[in-house]
Protein backbone atom coordinates (compact mmCIF):
# COMPACT_ATOMS: atom_id res chain seq x y z
CA UNK A 1 0.00 0.00 0.00
CA UNK A 2 1.58 3.16 -1.01
CA UNK A 3 1.16 6.12 1.53
CA UNK A 4 -0.84 8.83 0.60
CA UNK A 5 -0.11 11.07 3.50
CA UNK A 6 2.55 14.36 3.21
CA UNK A 7 4.14 15.87 5.61
CA UNK A 8 2.87 19.27 5.71
CA UNK A 9 5.05 21.26 8.13
CA UNK A 10 6.80 21.06 11.68
CA UNK A 11 5.91 23.50 14.08
CA UNK A 12 8.39 25.41 16.18
CA UNK A 13 7.94 27.26 19.32
CA UNK A 14 10.36 30.54 19.61
CA UNK A 15 10.65 33.01 21.93
CA UNK A 16 11.91 35.98 19.14
CA UNK A 17 10.44 35.23 15.96
CA UNK A 18 12.83 37.72 13.86
CA UNK A 19 16.09 36.27 15.73
CA UNK A 20 15.01 32.31 14.73
CA UNK A 21 14.03 33.55 11.04
CA UNK A 22 17.63 35.02 10.99
CA UNK A 23 18.80 31.48 12.71
CA UNK A 24 17.12 29.38 10.03
CA UNK A 25 17.87 32.10 7.02
CA UNK A 26 21.36 32.94 7.61
CA UNK A 27 22.61 30.25 9.36
CA UNK A 28 20.89 27.18 7.80
CA UNK A 29 20.83 28.89 4.03
CA UNK A 30 16.28 27.75 4.54
CA UNK A 31 14.10 30.72 2.62
CA UNK A 32 11.27 32.86 4.62
CA UNK A 33 8.47 32.82 2.08
CA UNK A 34 5.38 33.59 4.36
CA UNK A 35 4.33 35.48 7.73
CA UNK A 36 0.99 35.47 8.92
CA UNK A 37 -0.62 36.49 12.29
CA UNK A 38 -2.92 33.78 13.75
CA UNK A 39 -5.26 35.99 16.37
CA UNK A 40 -6.68 32.83 17.64
CA UNK A 41 -4.04 31.28 18.13
CA UNK A 42 -2.03 33.97 20.07
CA UNK A 43 1.04 33.70 17.56
CA UNK A 44 2.83 35.17 14.72
CA UNK A 45 4.52 32.96 11.88
CA UNK A 46 6.69 32.49 9.53
CA UNK A 47 6.77 29.47 6.74
CA UNK A 48 10.34 28.55 5.73
CA UNK A 49 9.75 25.45 2.85
CA UNK A 50 12.06 22.54 2.87
CA UNK A 51 11.20 20.61 -0.16
CA UNK A 52 7.81 19.92 -0.19
CA UNK A 53 7.55 20.49 3.62
CA UNK A 54 8.04 23.40 5.42
CA UNK A 55 9.32 24.98 8.79
CA UNK A 56 6.55 26.76 11.19
CA UNK A 57 8.46 29.10 13.21
CA UNK A 58 5.72 30.49 15.97
CA UNK A 59 5.96 32.67 18.46
CA UNK A 60 3.38 33.66 20.84
CA UNK A 61 1.20 37.28 21.08
CA UNK A 62 1.03 36.56 24.56
CA UNK A 63 2.14 34.52 27.50
CA UNK A 64 -1.24 32.89 28.03
CA UNK A 65 -1.55 31.80 24.14
CA UNK A 66 -1.10 27.96 23.46
CA UNK A 67 2.63 28.21 22.28
CA UNK A 68 3.40 30.88 25.08
CA UNK A 69 2.78 28.23 27.85
CA UNK A 70 4.25 25.10 25.80
CA UNK A 71 7.51 27.61 26.21
CA UNK A 72 7.00 28.08 29.51
CA UNK A 73 6.89 24.99 30.59
CA UNK A 74 9.29 23.41 28.29
CA UNK A 75 11.24 25.87 26.53
CA UNK A 76 11.74 26.76 22.81
CA UNK A 77 11.51 23.79 20.39
CA UNK A 78 9.08 21.44 18.40
CA UNK A 79 6.02 22.25 19.63
CA UNK A 80 3.92 20.04 16.62
CA UNK A 81 3.71 18.54 13.17
CA UNK A 82 0.99 18.52 10.69
CA UNK A 83 0.43 15.58 8.54
CA UNK A 84 -1.55 16.12 5.25
CA UNK A 85 -4.20 13.07 4.64
CA UNK A 86 -6.60 12.92 1.64
CA UNK A 87 -9.57 12.57 3.55
CA UNK A 88 -9.51 14.60 7.27
CA UNK A 89 -12.94 12.60 8.46
CA UNK A 90 -12.12 9.61 7.65
CA UNK A 91 -8.36 9.67 9.34
CA UNK A 92 -10.67 10.97 12.12
CA UNK A 93 -12.65 8.19 12.33
CA UNK A 94 -10.18 5.81 12.23
CA UNK A 95 -7.83 6.84 14.97
CA UNK A 96 -10.94 7.00 16.71
CA UNK A 97 -11.81 3.17 15.63
CA UNK A 98 -8.16 2.58 17.25
CA UNK A 99 -9.38 3.94 20.44
CA UNK A 100 -6.96 7.64 19.73
CA UNK A 101 -7.81 10.80 21.66
CA UNK A 102 -8.62 13.48 19.20
CA UNK A 103 -8.58 16.71 20.82
CA UNK A 104 -10.62 17.99 17.18
CA UNK A 105 -13.37 15.52 17.06
CA UNK A 106 -14.75 17.37 13.76
CA UNK A 107 -12.77 18.98 11.27
CA UNK A 108 -12.49 22.78 12.33
CA UNK A 109 -10.88 25.60 9.94
CA UNK A 110 -6.78 26.05 10.78
CA UNK A 111 -4.33 28.83 8.58
CA UNK A 112 -3.24 28.40 5.05
CA UNK A 113 -7.14 27.32 3.78
CA UNK A 114 -6.85 24.14 5.48
CA UNK A 115 -8.95 21.35 7.58
CA UNK A 116 -7.18 20.70 10.81
CA UNK A 117 -7.96 18.12 13.51
CA UNK A 118 -5.33 17.67 16.50
CA UNK A 119 -4.25 13.91 17.81
CA UNK A 120 -3.60 13.98 21.56
CA UNK A 121 0.20 13.39 22.42
CA UNK A 122 -0.86 10.78 24.52
CA UNK A 123 -2.25 8.73 21.66
CA UNK A 124 0.79 9.32 19.46
CA UNK A 125 4.10 8.31 21.73
CA UNK A 126 4.19 12.05 23.00
CA UNK A 127 3.66 14.06 19.49
CA UNK A 128 1.73 16.77 18.95
CA UNK A 129 -0.06 15.58 15.83
CA UNK A 130 -2.44 17.94 13.27
CA UNK A 131 -4.46 16.09 10.47
CA UNK A 132 -4.89 18.53 7.68
CA UNK A 133 -6.56 18.17 4.58
CA UNK A 134 -7.02 21.63 2.06
CA UNK A 135 -10.33 23.07 1.84
CA UNK A 136 -10.59 23.39 -2.09
CA UNK A 137 -10.85 19.44 -1.97
CA UNK A 138 -14.18 19.58 0.06
CA UNK A 139 -14.86 17.63 3.42
CA UNK A 140 -18.54 19.17 2.98
CA UNK A 141 -20.62 15.60 2.59
CA UNK B 1 16.10 32.00 -3.84
CA UNK B 2 14.80 28.85 -3.99
CA UNK B 3 15.14 26.56 -1.28
CA UNK B 4 17.23 23.70 -2.19
CA UNK B 5 16.81 22.10 1.46
CA UNK B 6 14.34 18.94 1.98
CA UNK B 7 13.27 17.55 5.02
CA UNK B 8 14.71 13.95 5.17
CA UNK B 9 12.59 12.94 8.23
CA UNK B 10 11.68 13.68 11.62
CA UNK B 11 13.02 10.94 14.21
CA UNK B 12 10.57 10.41 17.27
CA UNK B 13 11.60 8.68 20.29
CA UNK B 14 9.48 5.82 21.52
CA UNK B 15 9.91 3.36 24.20
CA UNK B 16 7.85 0.33 22.28
CA UNK B 17 8.58 -0.08 18.50
CA UNK B 18 6.14 -2.72 17.42
CA UNK B 19 3.45 -0.57 19.71
CA UNK B 20 4.29 2.89 18.34
CA UNK B 21 4.39 1.64 14.28
CA UNK B 22 0.76 0.00 15.56
CA UNK B 23 -0.79 3.46 16.08
CA UNK B 24 0.90 5.08 13.35
CA UNK B 25 -0.07 2.20 10.83
CA UNK B 26 -3.39 1.07 12.02
CA UNK B 27 -4.32 4.32 13.92
CA UNK B 28 -2.84 7.28 11.43
CA UNK B 29 -2.85 5.00 8.13
CA UNK B 30 1.06 5.21 7.72
CA UNK B 31 3.02 2.29 5.96
CA UNK B 32 6.07 0.67 7.83
CA UNK B 33 8.23 0.52 4.56
CA UNK B 34 11.93 -0.36 6.86
CA UNK B 35 13.24 -1.29 9.73
CA UNK B 36 17.11 -1.00 10.77
CA UNK B 37 19.19 -1.94 13.42
CA UNK B 38 21.69 0.93 14.24
CA UNK B 39 24.16 -0.59 16.87
CA UNK B 40 26.32 2.46 17.48
CA UNK B 41 23.40 4.90 18.32
CA UNK B 42 21.77 2.03 20.68
CA UNK B 43 18.58 2.11 18.71
CA UNK B 44 15.71 -0.44 16.38
CA UNK B 45 14.19 2.17 13.70
CA UNK B 46 11.08 2.03 11.68
CA UNK B 47 10.36 4.14 8.85
CA UNK B 48 7.04 4.96 8.04
CA UNK B 49 7.16 7.41 4.60
CA UNK B 50 5.09 10.65 4.26
CA UNK B 51 5.31 12.26 0.95
CA UNK B 52 9.11 13.07 0.80
CA UNK B 53 9.54 12.51 4.04
CA UNK B 54 9.25 10.15 6.43
CA UNK B 55 8.91 9.18 10.36
CA UNK B 56 11.64 7.91 11.94
CA UNK B 57 10.80 5.68 15.15
CA UNK B 58 13.16 5.04 17.40
CA UNK B 59 13.24 2.21 20.06
CA UNK B 60 16.43 2.48 22.62
CA UNK B 61 18.25 -1.23 22.74
CA UNK B 62 19.52 0.62 26.06
CA UNK B 63 18.90 2.98 28.58
CA UNK B 64 22.23 4.55 27.86
CA UNK B 65 21.76 5.02 24.48
CA UNK B 66 20.87 8.47 23.64
CA UNK B 67 17.28 7.64 22.58
CA UNK B 68 16.97 5.61 26.28
CA UNK B 69 18.67 9.29 27.95
CA UNK B 70 15.65 11.14 26.34
CA UNK B 71 13.29 9.24 27.01
CA UNK B 72 14.28 9.33 30.89
CA UNK B 73 14.29 12.89 30.43
CA UNK B 74 11.48 14.05 28.45
CA UNK B 75 9.13 11.20 27.45
CA UNK B 76 8.43 10.08 24.19
CA UNK B 77 8.18 12.30 21.85
CA UNK B 78 9.79 14.15 18.60
CA UNK B 79 14.11 14.06 19.44
CA UNK B 80 15.28 14.99 16.18
CA UNK B 81 14.42 16.77 12.57
CA UNK B 82 17.05 15.96 9.43
CA UNK B 83 17.56 18.45 6.68
CA UNK B 84 18.86 17.28 3.30
CA UNK B 85 21.08 19.64 2.02
CA UNK B 86 23.00 19.52 -1.23
CA UNK B 87 26.23 20.25 -0.03
CA UNK B 88 26.73 19.42 3.45
CA UNK B 89 30.30 21.01 4.02
CA UNK B 90 29.50 24.47 2.94
CA UNK B 91 26.11 23.97 5.27
CA UNK B 92 28.63 23.37 8.25
CA UNK B 93 31.23 25.99 7.32
CA UNK B 94 27.66 28.50 6.90
CA UNK B 95 26.36 27.39 10.10
CA UNK B 96 29.74 27.91 11.89
CA UNK B 97 29.96 31.39 10.35
CA UNK B 98 26.83 32.41 11.80
CA UNK B 99 28.38 30.91 15.26
CA UNK B 100 26.32 28.28 15.49
CA UNK B 101 27.31 25.31 17.28
CA UNK B 102 27.45 21.90 15.76
CA UNK B 103 27.78 18.78 17.65
CA UNK B 104 29.67 17.20 14.67
CA UNK B 105 32.15 19.59 12.91
CA UNK B 106 32.76 17.13 10.38
CA UNK B 107 30.30 14.97 8.39
CA UNK B 108 30.43 11.40 9.23
CA UNK B 109 28.36 8.29 7.79
CA UNK B 110 24.85 8.10 9.36
CA UNK B 111 22.39 5.44 8.36
CA UNK B 112 20.86 5.04 4.94
CA UNK B 113 24.16 5.76 2.87
CA UNK B 114 24.37 9.79 3.96
CA UNK B 115 26.35 12.14 5.44
CA UNK B 116 25.20 13.68 8.40
CA UNK B 117 26.12 16.23 11.07
CA UNK B 118 24.46 17.48 13.86
CA UNK B 119 23.52 21.21 15.06
CA UNK B 120 23.22 21.49 18.81
CA UNK B 121 19.47 22.49 20.06
CA UNK B 122 20.94 25.37 21.68
CA UNK B 123 21.93 27.42 18.50
CA UNK B 124 18.49 25.89 16.52
CA UNK B 125 15.75 26.94 19.25
CA UNK B 126 15.75 23.95 21.13
CA UNK B 127 15.60 21.60 18.27
CA UNK B 128 18.13 18.85 17.77
CA UNK B 129 18.81 19.39 13.98
CA UNK B 130 20.65 16.53 11.41
CA UNK B 131 21.89 17.68 8.68
CA UNK B 132 22.71 15.41 5.51
CA UNK B 133 23.68 14.80 2.55
CA UNK B 134 23.03 11.55 0.22
CA UNK B 135 26.98 9.40 -0.04
CA UNK B 136 26.40 9.21 -3.86
CA UNK B 137 26.55 12.71 -4.26
CA UNK B 138 30.19 12.65 -2.32
CA UNK B 139 31.71 15.45 -0.39
CA UNK B 140 35.16 14.03 -0.82
CA UNK B 141 37.35 16.86 -2.03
Amino acid sequence: MKSTHKLNHIGIAVRDLDEAVRTYTEGLGLTCTHREVVEDQMVKTAFLPAGESSLELLESTSPDGPIGRFIAKRGEGIHHICLEVPDIKAAIADAKAQGMRLIDEEPRRGAHNMWVAFVHPKSTHGVLLELSQPIEEAVES
